[in-house]
This record gives structure tokens, sequence and C-alpha cells, in this order.
């Protein structure tokens, strides 16, 4: 029998519900879970202000596990075997159906139709396809990679979704050697684009957040310079990159925020025809004012949305660590480990930003205190 | 002695004034005006909207002459001699100053700050830089085009301005064979984008504009489909483009209409990981509200801002025209001719769209009535 | 039962075989051939050219058919439900893993591992995967597109797998509105690739190839200029071209000749820091001289090899071709039809030039002379 | 009086000029020299094997200075105004017209007819114009970078025009986030390109050259594997690239030894669908033979050839180094000190490969032995 955490619909306290072991498909394999992720994700979830949630759902969809049980030969994203005992991950988007015009004709398969995700699109009636759980399923296709010798599981677990995520707008954002990379938001997906941008070729990082441990967990993470969003206004802050930035602002600009009026306030940072990567607009928490002629047309700027990640970004995401896991502390990331008896609280801690990044540890005991 | 039509500031009558013939510095040449524009931008020049503008001013910055003088032996852009007597047009954007860092580390010369444009940003105090005049004097290092044969001196024209902007835009579009592509807008800009958009590999280019007159003219420039403005709303119009696409929106749209609201709409326009050009917001006309979840990340679209032209937009046009000029008719944007005693009811016209392109022809002949 | 064309081993004369009907696995469909292809890969086939082809072999792998069985609900690759009755055609190339780091991580599907093509390299043994039969079995996942109405079976046996091939060679050439074009060679892909050339923005497209009733089809088909082969050496050839732009060379090369001798020139017809698309070099034929100082470095030359097609390539050539019906008359590629009896002589004709293209007509009836 | 080396013409000693003060034109300024390079261009130059150069010259292309006069007010590339006494280089090619038609309609300004380069293209009949010298001119309008306090003089020649040609190898290798690289020699432009691969991003950086301590730098300077030239065969190289790379070769090859057999096998050592940049071909060394199916085509390879910088090559070198000085420690390129007097010593040690680098102290003093 596998416990798991389960949250029956939004804004319910999530408790703990123990499920039969699952048959194996062939193709399935079932992880024993190491650790999952509590990421801002999981406070919308916890929230539902997200769309096409099947609740009751188990959340947790970026996770470590060890391979327990599989039904026939399975491979990782290299092609090589897994074998039982092997601690992993895997790509949380699955079902992808490479088979649609926006699959294959467009090219764009963060936005096929088909395409789900463990934790978040997938339900408790669809198996054991989150990882707040002792157990998870890993349906047929899914994407495994091993995790490097170099790759703690705390580490991975630390840079989390929002390495790939900051992987993928970063892409986006086609950074050229020696450009300067303002990235707006200190969160997990911001300051692992602050990561990503140096190792991309930018000699000036500068983010723009708060609070001030944050910035300092920036500083730690190399970056040129923070902006403290606490006690400044927009207009200062845009004016503190112009000074940054001989007066032109910065190359390219990489919002991640959440919050709407971010955006705005990123196209004024972004230089004359600079590129800006908007990647942190999650959700949907309303509209902005924005001018199109001083923002867009003649400032010739560009504007990349990005939606999702692809196995390309959870992939090289993971080689990124390996080999930049000396240099880039990403466990720092992680400041409170929960059992599934304290999901409810990593949610709060998450939400409240007591912790940057909450770990569960599935067979964490309860202890008396 | 010439004659020339000065716009002293905006919202007065422009007058002609007979002004000394120039010396030519060294490098320089005079045309004997042939042809000149009148568009959307000497609308603006004559209200007063555009910043920079040294008030008095002969306008006209796109232009066709006869080369009637030159100090040196100048060449053209293909590097071959100019000789007296050839028909020509010339590049208005001049001083661009291929030295600063915006033109050689950024490789952005349309954001030069030095840059200046014949007939809007060059005023009388700086000589004959304009166009509605029997003469235009050419600075050394103007960039001069000769006019191929199969280039009419009034299709050229016709096609004006709006075909090198339009060029800029449809390079920024990166239009793939195939693509459907719906352009904003009937004027020239927004034609001229869509016989661009079919020559770039379109094989469905719908207009959304009007009046009716415009998109009559619109499909005798080939497009596939075309919707009308003026019975439609927003949401209509969305539907249209949506129901014509097999309801995923358009690989590409490009704004080419100057009204802010319209990029609200043409956002919603283009499909999930498309791509949106705005090129027709040259002025000011105020701020409009987007939503960044819903119409940027999740709708992963690419934005691109495009400002200006530079030689090889305009060159390459010419090339077009060369080429094209049986297969469009661009002489059919000309509806009015005007001597420069009429250019007060030429910017009228314009203005109050009762002609969609008019030219001034300064050796027009006052008749009597 | 159901006739089919066997080629058991290279050089040796294909026969007629009688085999039974197909049982329908779930999500197959059995199409009655309407035409397929005879092009230069099946004169590989036969004389043996080809790694990994499993004889015995039906041959076809560009087709038409009409759907005559389904086992369960199939749709296109538009997502629209098949129904019986539908005239079809299909993407050859099947079983792209979209598993495979080739796949998903280089994002390069058409050096997938694992991809197989109908009448290549899947054999007799794997079924009726070839068109030279009456009756053809889609595997479950193939890729079907309804042919739109405008686009006659023949035209688009016609243009065959020579259009979606020029189609990627083309999306490699990157050509910008106003270049101009270089093709080398006059056959199937040769010729697709100077109108895809015109279509995506070239003003100047130059067809080296011959003999001359190739260049009269191309002339037709709207190239600017031609240069036959025939009658020229490749230093005469590269100067002709030189002389065609200004002496600077062509801004696109695409070599489809399938002769290793035209690299060498083709690179010597490219402009400085022009693009070269190799797409024609498909079998071995041998090496070649070059200096990589003059014709790569120096000339700051980029180079594009191109195998395969995918998907999308397919796809929007059939929109392509369902737009252009009226401007390019590919049926005119076709000038000879054969049925299954008449397929050795369909080789050789093609073969020793006979015919462009000739298309197999599976229920041709043996006529008595 | 100003002692400058002079290279009378190709294979004679060079020796000791002395010239008279230049009188400095509008815009032009004089520079003591600090330090010149030595490079391998310059055992070129030695040895006639470049085309162009109007001997007698002065050698030495990339140089650092002191203002020591100016005729105006001169602004250095961030349009900040030049001191007396400042510290600075400058970008060595000259002259590139920003006029022509590869200047601004191909926008290829490295094939610009007119340009011209310090110390090779340059002669001592147009002035003081190479490094070899107490003195150097800048003529009105080259571009001047002020070295940041960071960048040493030393570390600056080391660095050489090594830096900016790899600089823009790299820019054309469009590195991705985690991508492997294999660089091809171990000379100034190899290592740098090894250097700048893993500032673009690539976790895996193998370096292929010799001999053992060049081998031994690259190592220092961080790359991840080494493969010895002198020791192994090409067949072995392929082998141990692949080896590295889990038998598909690396994301991209960056060739930078000068040799043409280097280029067929690194072709071989690129993936499928890989990237192979040539910018070591800078001489016409030969032709090699290559197969055009294999090598180009099945292979799906992307080729770029490399010719010359530009000023954003330069300018982002430099603020790369002014970055990460303490990461890389360019001076370890320089291995010898010399003065005017001993420049022939200098070009023989570099050609004999018994220097890494050379600098030239125009100012270091004779001193007895």
């Amino acid at each position: 029998m596998i416990r798991a955490a389960i949250l029956e619909k939004p804004l319910t306290p999530i408790g703990i519900q123990t499920l039969p072991d699952p048959v194996l498909e062939p193709g399935a394999a079932l992880l024993e879970t190491v650790y999952s992720e509590v990421c801002g994700t999981d406070v919308h979830l916890y929230h539902g202000r997200l769309a096409g949630v099947p609740y009751p759902i188990i959340p947790g969809h970026i996770n470590v596990g060890r391979v327990e049980k599989m039904n026939g030969d399975l491979r990782d994203a290299d092609g090589q075997p897994l074998q039982i005992g092997d601690v992993v991950t895997f790509l949380d988007v699955h079902e992808t159906c490479h088979d649609c015009w926006f699959c294959l004709v467009a090219k764009a398969s963060t936005r096929c139709p088909s395409r789900k995700v463990y934790g978040i699109t997938y339900g408790l009636q669809d198996g054991l396809l989150g990882g707040w759980s002792e157990k998870i399923y890993l349906k047929p296709g899914v994407k495994v990679v091993k995790l490097p010798p170099t790759v703690k599981p705390e580490a991975f677990i630390g840079a989390g979704c929002g390495l790939p995520t900051a992987y993928h707008a970063i892409e986006q954002a086609c950074i050229k050697l020696g450009d300067t990379v303002v990235v707006q938001g200190s969160g997990p997906v911001g300051l692992n684009s602050a990561i990503l941008a140096q190792l991309a070729g930018a000699v000036n990082v500068i983010v723009v957040g708060g609070p001030s441990h944050r910035l300092e967990l920036a500083k730690q993470f190399g970056v040129d310079a923070v902006v403290n969003i606490e006690n400044t206004t927009a207009e200062e802050r845009v004016a503190a990159i112009k000074a940054m930035t001989a007066g032109r602002g910065a190359d390219v600009v990489i919002e991640a925020t959440g919050f709407p009026a971010a955006v705005k306030e990123g196209m004024a940072m972004a230089r004359d025809a600079g590129t800006y990567v908007v990647v942190g607009q999650y959700t949907n928490n309303g509209d902005i004012s924005m001018n199109p002629h001083l923002d867009i047309n003649k400032k010739h700027l560009t504007i990349k949305g990005t939606w999702g990640i692809d196995l390309s970004h959870f992939y090289r995401s993971i080689q990124i660590m390996a080999k930049h896991h000396n240099r880039f502390a990403w466990e720092k990331f992680i400041s409170g480990h929960y059992g599934l008896h304290e999901v409810n609280q990593a949610i709060a801690d998450v939400e409240h930003h007591r912790v940057m990044k909450a770990v569960i540890d599935p067979h964490k005991k309860i202890t008396s205190t």
C-alpha cells in the first residue's frame, strides 16, 4: 500500500490517503519517490487558479525517484537501459502527441493540445501521477533521465521546474556573448534565469526583485547587481537599469515575476532593438496598460512569450547541473524539508515566501515533538 | 530660382517660396524633381504629431528625380557611376553614422541616434531636403538607386515609403512557405505588406481593413480574403480569422493600422506560437489594455516592433518592383496628382481617405478652370 | 487478391506478384492506389545503391490513393476524420520515433535512427508498403493528408517527392525577398527548387542544367535564366552566373544534381557571405577536391546539407500546390504513364532521362498492340 | 623621430628605421605604443603568403597604446571623449565603407572590398599604420576602445586577434546551453574558441591539438578534455570524439588549425545535423578531398566559413575580458617579450611554436648580455 497526499479540491486541506499498489502496464515503471518539489504552481493548484486540473489530484510535478519495478525493458532519454535501483527523474510533461499540426507542422510542441503534466493536469483518477506520494507511476513513454553522479537529488529538486523553465526562456532570449541581461523576479525561475544568463554569455546580469535575502542569494549565484523592489518605484528601477547600461537599457530582459505590472516596467528596461522574454505570467492576474508606439514600435522591441518546456529543456538542464554543480549550489534554493503530513505547511510556507523552495520527502518520519 | 512648398509650422497652410539655386558641395548632386509622395507621415507632419521636426520644412521624403548636376563622380548603391539625366530615387534616411554602438555593436542602425530623414527631420535651414520642391539637393553620401527601366516613376511613388516599410515588417515576420498571414490595415503599408507576404511565400493572405474600395484594391492585389472593419466588431473579426484558419489563428499577423486598439485585436488573431509584427504604430495615439498571461505568455507569442528602414529594405523593394511590375500595378495606389499649389488639398485628401496616395508633381501647371 | 510489382534484388527484372488482402490492425487503413511515382530513388533502388533496403521490396514511396478500408476512426494531419473514398496521400517517412535524442533533444528528426520509408526501407516482409501495387497498407500512425480539391492526383505525383525535398532545401536556404538564387540541376528536385525559390521571394532564379528540353520546362515554370551544361565548361558556367549577378555570384545556390563535381562548382557560383544548400547528393558518387580557404573560409560561405523530409515539408508542399496549381502545372513533370507490367520500362525511361517523371497507374490495363 | 620595424619584402630580415613625426589630419590621433602582438598572420606576412600586402610594411595589427596627441575631439566606440593619456586599443580593420552593396544590402561588412587592416594591408606608404613601432597613427574614424581597468595591456595582447576572431566563430556556431563543442587547433584562435565556447554555454569542450604544453594550457583554461594530434591518427581522433559523445559526434566543431586536412577530419567529428565552423583556413594551403554525400548531405551538416572581424566582435571581446579576467588569465598566452630589435626572432619563435604568442614592446631597451 502506498501513502499519497491528495488535494480533493481547491482551498481544502490536503490529506493523506493510502492507495493500492498499481499494476504496471507494458512499458510502465514504478518509482519509489526520493523527493518531490513544492513550487509556485502548487500554490496556484491549491487556490484553484489553473485551468484543466482534474481534482482530486496528487500534486508534485518535478520529482526524483528510485526505479523499483518495470514492466519490460525501459530506456532513458539517452537510449540506455534502465535498471532497478537507478535514481532518476522524468519529464513531467507527457502525452505530447507528436502527431498534430502544432507538434509536427508548426513544431511548437509546448502548445500541443494533448499534452498532460504530472501533478497538474493528471488527476488521482489517472493513477499515481504526482510526486507527493511514496511511489510514482511512470506511464509508458514517459521520458526518464538518470541523475548523473554529480547531481545530488537535493540539488536537482532545488533547481526544480525553475531550471528547465528558465532554460526555455534563455533559449528564446538568444543572448549574445557580452550582453547585459536584466532578470525581473528573484524566485526560482528568476534566479535560474540569472544563472543561465551567465552561462549563456552575459557579462552583466542584474536581478530586479526582493526581498533582500533572495537578492543576497542572487549575489551568491554570481549576478553582477541587484535592484530591490521593496524600496524603489518602477521609475526608479528603470532609471537604475539605464544608469547601469550607458543609458540604453539592457540587451535582454527576462520577466519572471508573475505580476502583470512587471511587463510594462520590463519593456522600459530593455534597450531599443532589444529582446524581452515573458516567462513569468503563468496565471491570469489581470490586464495591464501599455503603449504600442513607445513600448513596441519605436523601440523596435522583440517580445517573446514562453510557454512550458519540452524534453530538450529538461535534458539539457540536467547536463548543465552535472557540469556546474560546484559553481552553482542549487540545493541552496531549498529552505525546508517536509513529510507528506506537512504538505499544507509546505504550500503555506512557499506562498508566503517563508521558504524559497520546499522539498517533499514522502519517507520523512513523523517525529513527535 | 527654385519653387518649393514650405510648411512653416504645424496646422498652418503650406505656401510656395522661391529659393536660390544651391551650390553643390563635393559629392553632392541636384535632382530635378519628377514626383514626390504624400503619405500619412505628411499628415502627421502637418498636425505636428512627430517629434524632432525642425519647422519650417519642405515635406516629401520619397521622391523620384532626374540628375541635373553633380559635384564630382557619384555612384549609385550598386557602385555604378551616375550620369546627368538618370532617373533616380534615393534613401530618405541619411546620416546613419555607422560609427556608434547602435550601428556597429548592436547592428540596429534604424535606431542610430544620428539618422535624419529627408522631408521629416531635415528642415528648410538644412537645404532643399524635401521633395515638394522643383529641385532636391542630394547631400554627399546619400544612397541613390537608379530606377530600373521597368519601374515607372508613378509606380515607384505609388508604392512609396509603404513598400520598404512593409519590406522591413515582412523581414521581421520570417514568413515560411505555406503560412497564413493576416494584415491589419488597408493603407499603403498594409497593402504593401499584403503584396510582400504573397511574394514571401504565404499561401493565404487576409487583409482586415476598410473602407470597401480599399479592400477591393486588396483583392486586385491578390489577397485571398478581406474582413471589413466598417461593419464588424473586434470579436467578430477575430472569429472570422479563426474560422479561416482551422480555429487556430494566423501564423503571422502584421499590424499596419496606426490605431492602438488594433494591437490587442491582432494578438488575438495570431495562432499560438505565432508571430506578430507591429509596424503601424508610428505615432503615439495612446495606451491599450492587454493581458500578458493570455496574450503573450500562454500564447507563446513572438512580437516584433519594427522601426524605420535601411538601404537594404529600400534597395530590395526596387528590385522587387522591377521583377513584379506586371503582377502588381503599384501605380493604382495613386488616386490624385497635385501641383505645388495644391499640396494643402493633397494633405487633406490623404487625411480624409479621399485618396489612397497623392503624388506631388512640382512641375504641374496651374490650370484655370 | 492484390497485384504488386516486386523488386526481388538489385538489377533483376521487376515482376508482378499476387498477394493476399491484408488484415488491418487497429489504426490501420487500406488504400486503393490511384498513382505512384517513379523517381531517381527508384533507379537507385534498382541498382542497389541505397543502404538498408530489405529486398524484396515493393517500390513506390510517393503515392495517391483512395481510402478503401479503415480499422477504427482515423484522422488526417489536420485532425479531421478520414472517410471511405477520400483521395489522400501520406508521408512516406514513418516510425520517426519522437522519443530519441535526435528527435527530442537535437530536434533533428530527419536523422532519427528509427525512421523508415515506404517503398525504400520497408520491404515486402513488412507488408504492402510501397505504391507499385493495387493497394497500399497504411500502418497505424502514418500521416495522411487529403488532397485538396484543386490538387489533381496527376499534379501531385508530378511534383512528387521532389517538391517536399525542395521545400526542405528552400527552408534551409533562408531566401530573402529580392535574392538571386541559382539552382544546379534541372530534374524534379531542381525544378521544384526553382519554383519554390520564386515563391519564397527570389527575384532572379537561374537554373543550371540540361538537356535543353528540361531547361525549356524551367522557363515555362518562370525561371529568369538558364545555363545549359551540355555546351559549357564549369568555368564558363561560373562566369555566366557572375555576369548575371554584377560579378558577385548568387545570394543562394541550391545543389540538386547528384553529381559530386557540382558541389565545387556551386560554391564558386555563390557570392561571398552567401548560402549553399546541398540537397542532391543523395547517394555516394565519390569524393571531390575543394579548397577550404577559397571555397569556405575567405568566402565566408554558409553550407547546409539537407537530408530527408518531415511532415511539415510534405504538408506545406500540398498547401502550396493547392494555392498555386494554376501558376505551376506540376502535371507537366509527368511524361509517361505505366501499368504495373511496365515498371521496368518506367525505371529505364527515368534512368535514361527519356521521361522527367514516370507515373505508375496500377490499374492501367494491358492493351494488346 | 619614431623608430619602427619595417618588413621591406617577404623573406628578408626586418630592420628598424627612423621615421618623422606625422602631422595629424583632423580627427586623427597618435598613440605611443605600449604593446603590439606577433601572431600567425605576421608569420604569413613574412613569408609573403597573403594577398594584397603593399610591402614595405610596418607589421603589428593588434595593439595597445597611450593617447599622445589628437587633432580634434575624438570619441571612443561608446561615444565617450578620449583623453590624452588614455590607454586604448583600436579595431585593426578600417575603411569598411558602410556604403557598398556588401556593407549595406548584404550586411556582410567583413567582405567589404574597401576594408583595410592595420599592419597587413596598410603599407609604410600609408603611414605609421602598424604596431611594431614606437608610435601608431590613428586615422580619422578608427574605432577606439579604452581598455577597462581590469584588462591589463598584457592580457589584452595575450588574447590578441585570436579572441575577436574566436568571437566571430562562436557567433557563427550558435552554441546552445549544454552543447558539446570540439575545437580543432590549440593555437591562439583555438584556445580562445575553447574559452568562448565555455562562456557561451557548452558543457563539454574538447580541444584537439598539440603539442602537449599547449594542451596543458587548454586544461588550465578549463576545457573538459584534450586529444593530442602528435600521437594519434585522424581516425583515432574521430573515434575519440565519438567515444566522448555517446557515439554521435559533437554538436559543434570549430576548425582553428590552418591545415586543410583538418576540415575533412572535423566534419567527421560533428554529429548529424551539427554545425561546423571553419575559421582557421586563413591562407591557401591547398585542396582537400571530401565526400559531399557522406560529409554534408546525409550528415545534414551546416558549415560556416568565417572571415574577418568587425567592431562588434572586437568590442564585445573586451567586455568579456573585463568580466572574466580572473577566470581566464589571457596573459598566459604570452611566452616572450621582444623589443623592436628582436622582431625577427619573435617571428621565428612564433613560427616554430617556441612561443604561443610573442609581444612586441617597442620601448624595450637593448640590453647587453
